[in-house]
């Protein structure tokens, strides 16, 4: 690729909180030209008529999915911010359409081709999957686990932003036999953003402020997508425990693991293990042993930073883990996906430092 | 007691959250009289200069401690929301000063007087415990376990915040044979009252806000306090692994503990043991089976609200509990125990609804 | 009346903040009970199953409107906190089905019968009202200032929050001329629960935490009462400025006036004329020299605080209160008002401390 | 200035939160090196030590002043976040030690060098000024009005967060004479990052939360500041009335301005009079008419958003304006001081998008 000539991006789905922090990203990002934005029931309106923060910033009008002829529009790169069930016909269009005629690339970031077999989509979203055919072609984009195959594909089903910021906790561990693949117990807390931009009572501010919430007790819908991505790491089916509650903050996450030591290793040993994997990677960073992963550390940016703490029951070990739900969690995961497929630097345009306070 | 004679109370350490909660559920509560208030720093003020909520009410003058002749001041119960250790010594020269000449009883808010065993004590708290003596005279103020030893007591010790909520959590299960008393997992979640209005760093608005942050992972004091009153219950002794979060909101305290049922034991067993507690106490409810406990549920209020559901690892359950960390875990559960302590009804005082939002 | 005879209350539109504040604080007035509450799209349930803090409550079902009998139920008095345009159809109703029969009182949170003058309610509202009749037997429920009409009132009109605020701040001001009744300029801040519980993107969390937007700017519906009644005071019509913000806070209602001094009136003056009516009120209160109304003295009681500043331009003055938007700005001063109606102590019922922290 | 010539700066007093955020922009500034930090009290630690979301980052370990070598040191441009009185005297010893050896410019972020007259900062400030042979040199950093200025100026002192806003809103007002220089009232709301790290009972999140307090009635500081720089554009002696209150967020800034209209003047010329002002500068945007500024808008960024609306006084004005105040209010302002010290494009790197939600 050379310097003037800039990947162009197209994103549906504009008008969520994940499309707004796709475009805020994208913006800045020195390799890229914002091509095309969608947002059904706000076509014709701009970003800065949904999202007054974009004020002065020129983008284009937002339009609807169904008048984009896929065959000629000009976009090298589709990010598809839909709702679940949404974006796989729509995917599947774009596909049909361009297929022959040109290669267009989708990062999709709704859970539509994140998990590998279809009946547990089924259990799990209530729906059949409409594009299975498209399903073995998806690479499951947590960069950091599959970047070789992300290099070469043409759609990554970016991972839900509870899986994102456990598997990277627990997949070095297990992988590397550190700690057991039973009775893992997740406790996570995440921010209102997790719930997106919908009209639910339960998003209100007076609800939401000042209260702590549990909610989906037992049947949160990332459990299926944890699970098989565990499994992976530790070669053998895990089924495991995760409770996630909401906080009253605007973004970020926070996981707190509790897991049990494989014989004879010890918190030191787990220490190492996840410096092996951070000490490589642009995103991750390992704490120092005194220090506490908040999410105030990664608020607005791609990191995940973690730490490992003994237990006070022997044999167990307690993980901790904080990300940006709407960035490492989904838009800049999104991003660094996109920077893999298209053969560029994997932190262009997502150094941002945290916003803090 | 006739009904035109008051009971006459004193509150050492009125210029802290606890202390000001003490006097926001004493004002109206229709036996008492405060006569005495004391803060060592502001002696010579009025509740209202610290605290302006309070203008309008008539109190006694902030006082301080060393000014105060025990043996002859006008006061029948003494809360004393004093930092710990400096409990022990008052409340020492307290009882020496009265010693034949009156009887005075005291319920103390600190956690000097919580742990039956010295060693236990000067190994949390770093000090030798310098009324060893009165130490078998108190009793565990968690008034629904407690209630007959509190009634002819003249020395409480309330429990602390989280030891309350898990306590009345976990108890009726590990008394009924419903949970195993080992592998017991609590995360728990307060809001920044619970840290006192203390100057630290930490407890800024701009450090809190928009943030989630766990601490005192592996070492929190409240640990053998829970520990000591669990192992009761089980009647074995109970190691267990507990790890606090602050979350941005002024009060409340979510416990989400993650448990192993007993053989042949179901969550529907659980829900039933539960009730059989609940039904009988005033301040504790068992919710409905799609219903979550949330702190906005007891917010201000002196109630306990809980819930069990079953984990997606088999054999576990899920129980989750919310109390107001100021009022039922402190302030509201002290006068619930005075309440006892003099013959009154328990609820005398305490029939405050929440206030939401 | 005697002590064993307690006034039976129904509430019309339980199921919004307005509505369950008055619940909350008619479940411990001793002189009440609740018979009858209504909710039309959640009849049939439980005030607990959409206020899970009334949970242990013993409360009547939500019914609906259409199902009550008027000339038959046993409710000596009617809290109507329905929508604005509703209530003037239902309360008009409810006296055509009384008439003769039966004594109803009626005391209505909405604005229909706030403004004497029909044309000004049409201009504002958008609609006629069709209760015009009404309209002179409606007694406006500022209880300081129409004490002695509420008394024998059948139907009270209570006012606004921000009307409330505003009145008790600059009402004695103007009465006793002691500012100008021109050029009056009123900042206002107001909590989220005064935006009521509905569904608007402008209401989630997300949108209001850690944001401050003002709203409304020239043309809030609040501006024709207040003028309405600022005239009253002042003699002569006033036309003032008033700009209300959202704060990212639950309860709580701040007012800024900035006013001009009446020729050769002092700050001193203003004090001293503020001083007495606060003396002789049992909900308002002139604070001291250098303390500065903030929300949280009031959060969840009745009291209005108020002080007043020398401005740096000279001739000007700062007149700065607050209150409890849910409370004394509507539920609070509802029962205030019944207690008026039915020949109670204006405060019972209404002593409870604000909640700090 | 070629590509490979980096500006290297320093920043004093990088362990508030105007220091850290003067280093969260100029790490990704593109032109700066970060070569030299200094706090006091954290001298020997590390940024990411004191503010862990700078963990990752590779910056300099936090030094003392004394300790520093100025003619020695290698740095081009200084920042001076250092608490106000500090600053004069570091600043003279900075010129002093250089003086004829090398130049090194300084951008003061305190506001020692903010006004013009010495008597003025003696009455505000309560010192008398030790550097007031420097006063003459230093020029005041509104670079929107200054830009000339600041162009070749060795000393530059940044306006305060309040100023700031408030001269952006109404310099081009007064200027185009379209409002009266009289009776300008401004009540103004800012986030508590404005109160900065310091540990005073009135920045813990208890008694911020929840809340909304006024202060500095009458007697703010940015008082004589303000009046200083909107009487050079009256060009007569301006006298404004100013009262802030602080709101539980942590950034953002929002003023909100009552103003008389000149003789024949109407909304939509003082419309088309930020309009003027609008559109030739970077970091100034007049809304639509129908949006209303908000601090949601600017979060993270050095945008500041503007709007006017009739009042309902004849003849009086709204103006509302918005920024963040760690941002445009400081370090992103000094920044773009920077930038135009330097030569180089006002923009860069300041162009972040604001984090909403």
């Amino acid at each position: 690729m050379t310097n003037n000539k800039k990947i162009k991006v197209g994103i549906l789905g504009a008008s969520g909180y994940t499309g707004s922090d796709l475009v805020r990203l994208l913006i800045n990002h020195p390799n890229v030209d914002i091509k095309l934005l969608t947002a059904e029931r706000k076509a014709g309106q701009t970003m800065a008529d949904i999202f007054p923060h974009f004020i002065g910033h020129d983008l284009p009008i937002l339009n609807k999915i169904g008048e984009i002829d896929w065959a000629t529009v000009e976009v090298d790169v589709i990010f598809c911010a839909l709702p679940h069930a949404t974006s796989q016909e729509i995917i599947k269009g774009i596909f049909e359409q361009t297929s022959g005629k040109k290669q267009i690339k989708v990062i999709d970031l709704s859970a539509d081709f994140r998990l590998r077999d279809p009946d547990t989509y089924k259990r799990w979203y209530g729906n059949d999957h409409t594009a299975i055919a498209l399903q073995p072609r998806a690479i499951y984009g947590l960069t950091e686990y599959y970047r070789e195959s992300v290099k070469s594909a043409d759609l990554v089903a970016c991972p839900g932003c509870y899986p994102t910021a456990i598997l990277l906790a627990l997949k070095p561990l297990l992988k590397q036999d550190l700690i057991k693949s039973e009775d893992i117990i997740i406790d996570a807390k995440s921010g209102v953003t997790g719930a997106g931009r919908s009209l639910r009572e339960s998003n209100l501010f007076t609800e939401v402020s000042e209260a702590m919430n549990p909610y989906g007790v037992g049947h949160h819908r990332h459990m299926p997508e944890i699970e098989q991505e565990l499994s992976v790491s530790a070669e053998s089916a895990v089924t495991m425990s995760f409770t996630p509650h909401l906080v009253p903050m605007n973004r970020g996450e926070l996981i707190t693991a509790y897991v049990k030591l494989e014989e004879n290793k010890t918190i030191e040993d787990l220490r190492k293990g996840l410096a092996v994997t951070c000490d490589k990677e642009h995103f991750m960073t390992l704490l120092k042993e005194d220090q506490m992963p908040a999410t105030r550390m990664v608020r607005g940016s791609n990191n995940f930073v973690v730490n490992v703490y003994k237990d006070r029951i022997k044999g167990r070990a307690i993980v901790i883990a904080a990300i940006d739900n709407l960035v490492k969690g989904s838009s800049g995961q999104a991003i660094q996906n996109m920077n893999v497929m298209m053969g560029l630097d994997e932190e262009c345009g997502l150094k941002q430092v945290a916003l803090f306070p």
